[in-house]
């Protein structure tokens, strides 16, 4: 009889829901779908060929190293070109021993989360935000808190009121979690000043600070502003920040920045983890950076994405009704949708896949199981026509449910 | 002034010690020592022109796919040949949802010690064993309880004694953490009847294992005795997997076998550290294997390695005196030396970092501060005659030693 291993199992295990986000995203692979659900790259933005002949000559001429084990903290050559890559485009200075090369960012936010919960500390994160994120607090016992984000973000007011509250009652405050530009899943951009006012808060608070970046360089207009991590005086913030969105999601590369000793720590969790990111990745990576063709890469992805987002936000004005409000993002790939209060967005998303669209449902984005009338778009991987069909199947449903409920209330 | 954040690190970050290898693999690197220290394969094995050739095609054919984001399982094709490759090879049948792709065995051990472990719980490990096992276990909080080994591994009557122990002192045994084949570090091989009863053990007290097998296909005679995992009739066996040592470990591709819902909770514990293993590096993998290369890369290494490791024993024999015991390993990488009781592994290695000749020290495989008089050496990486210098390097240094004591005693 197979009995299984369900009576051992740890209380985080049985605790943790499934990401919803890579649930759906199974569900919908290999399917007719017209997908807004993922922040899945649109595979036409790869640069494949460019790859491809990469590879080659990282094969050709040191597989030796390419297919070898390597450092926990990344390849040297590697991290010393993302250090003088982030001061030159972000203004952030930091050593190359200030910078890891992660599997993802989210092997950054479990390191992190790692190394710095115990128990019952307590995490602050925008509502709604990126579930990633609070998984992996949650994961090691985090208790969270959310604070309201408005068009602006994070309101600092509204984060130091709850910082009081927790202290008041009694618990750590341990760290602050955000996402400060083209934030997943609202789209919003954190106005410098709150940036300063926060880590301000850090500092005076003894916190640190998570600033979770996967969107940043994709922005639409102009330079995105300055990272929290520029106002950091005080070594509290460490930076995330991934190749995903930008290069190829397939490579799983990402890279935090942050200060020496964390940073030191946050390798040695890795080496029990994964040991180091793929080498042969890593490499492929470092060439692409040093022939320049990574700020190319980001300038066409930024030219591509804004015209989908254009795509979108004209096809919603055409079909959304008036009574539903979205964002326009400056960057990144989403767009945040406000259903009327009483409108179920999980009811709409069954109806939805029943027509072969896809988004992500709001609620997993709040950490209190509000957001039932709001749901996340991503323009980032669905074809512009298939896009805004899809849209406007979505603008019918929700009127449909309008007109039912206008006549459920005569 | 930057203060960092070590006012804010847990526990368990304050715990956790930098793997032994790890470090000394980063100091000797880029250096003229001859290393015997870390399992680290010999590149000369790496089939990379078969790589470079497959890598060409599948960025030709399916870039789209590649450089996506895959399925935190693995991508589907793979887990079906893997469950069919392990049918054939190992007679594990299983079904291709209880095959779980991973970023190194590493992180397999990683998540079933975050999917078990609760903190204080027992987890039981051989004297000595690989600590990368003991140290995902430490992380969550696991209390180690050391099994001692003999020539034929895990004795399952001592282990019996420890279970029994740990529950009259009131506490909870959760898994036993086994390498049954070319052991780690002491390259013994546990026989047949001790599988069976360490796996009715289990059944017996409830308890999970964690059968980590990286070396297992790297057996010089033969067919390598039936897996746990073969008896394993009530799923509470969780088999590791690994390619780093016989394709490369530079793509840190592994994969974990185990019962269905075990997996899947493993799996969703993922999703919030590196989402999906490399996706390009799954697709080489899975047309080297469809192509047939696997199995011949292995039989390849098995020939290779197999002479090194006699070099390493005709110069052990030759160069080592009579004092000192080492064991014959029938396949993997490793030969564990026994010093004489007095005399300390550490100092030695000291010595021979001096002169360009590098191992790893005994004790950290102790999870009890012994095996002070052990080391443990790699044929794996080393040329063969820089290894048979630096065997004869050591053998000076332990006369020395020999000397030096016997005149302290005079």
């Amino acid at each position: 009889m197979a009995t299984g291993l369900s009576s051992l199992y740890a209380r985080r295990a049985k605790e943790v829901q499934a990401s919803s986000i890579r649930e759906i995203c199974k569900l919908i692979s290999n399917s007719k779908i017209c997908s807004m659900a993922g922040g899945w790259p649109d595979p036409k933005t790869f640069p494949a060929e460019e790859i491809r002949e990469i590879a080659t000559r990282v094969l050709t001429d040191y597989p030796e190293m390419a297919l070898q084990y390597g450092a926990s903290e990344g390849i040297p050559a590697l991290c010393e070109e993302l250090a003088r890559w982030t001061a030159s485009r972000d203004g952030i200075s930091c050593t190359p021993d200030q910078v890891f090369v992660t599997s993802g960012s989210a092997q950054g936010m479990e390191l992190v989360a790692k190394v710095l919960i115990e128990p019952g500390d307590v995490a602050f994160v925008g509502l709604p935000t990126y579930f990633g994120g609070t998984g992996a607090c949650r994961t090691f016992g985090a208790e969270l808190v959310g604070v309201p984000l408005d068009d602006d973000g994070m309101n600092p007011e509204a984060l130091e009121a709850r910082i009081d509250g927790a202290r008041s009652a009694g618990k750590k405050p341990k760290l602050i979690y955000i996402i400060p530009d083209f934030q997943n899943p609202t789209g919003a951009t954190l106005p410098v000043e709150r940036r300063k006012r926060i880590v301000d808060l850090a500092n005076e608070y003894d916190l640190a600070i998570v600033e979770d970046n996967p969107y940043r360089n994709l922005c639409f207009t102009g330079k995105p502003l300055p990272p929290l991590k520029a106002f950091d005086t005080e070594g509290r913030i460490v930076c995330l920040r991934s190749f995903s969105k930008i290069f190829c999601p397939g490579f799983r590369l990402a890279f935090a920045i942050g200060e020496k000793d964390m940073i030191r720590r946050m390798v040695i969790s890795r080496q029990f983890e994964d040991c180091c990111s793929n080498v042969f990745a890593q490499y492929i990576l470092l060439e692409f950076i040093k022939e320049g063709l990574l700020d190319d890469q980001i300038e066409k992805n930024c030219r591509y994405y804004k015209k989908k987002r254009d795509v979108l936000l004209e096809s919603l004005d055409r079909h959304f009704p008036k009574s539903v409000k979205w964002n326009r993002p400056a960057g990144g790939f989403f767009v945040f949708v406000h259903l009327p209060d009483t409108m179920d967005s999980e009811e709409l998303l069954r109806h939805a896949v029943d027509r072969n669209v896809a988004f992500v449902a709001g609620t997993p984005f709040y950490i209190d199981n509000r957001g039932r009338n709001t749901f996340r778009l991503s323009y980032a991987q669905a074809d512009e026509e298939a896009m805004k069909e899809a849209v406007a199947v979505l603008g019918r449903l929700i009127e449909e449910r309008t007109q039912q409920e206008s006549g459920e209330r005569r």
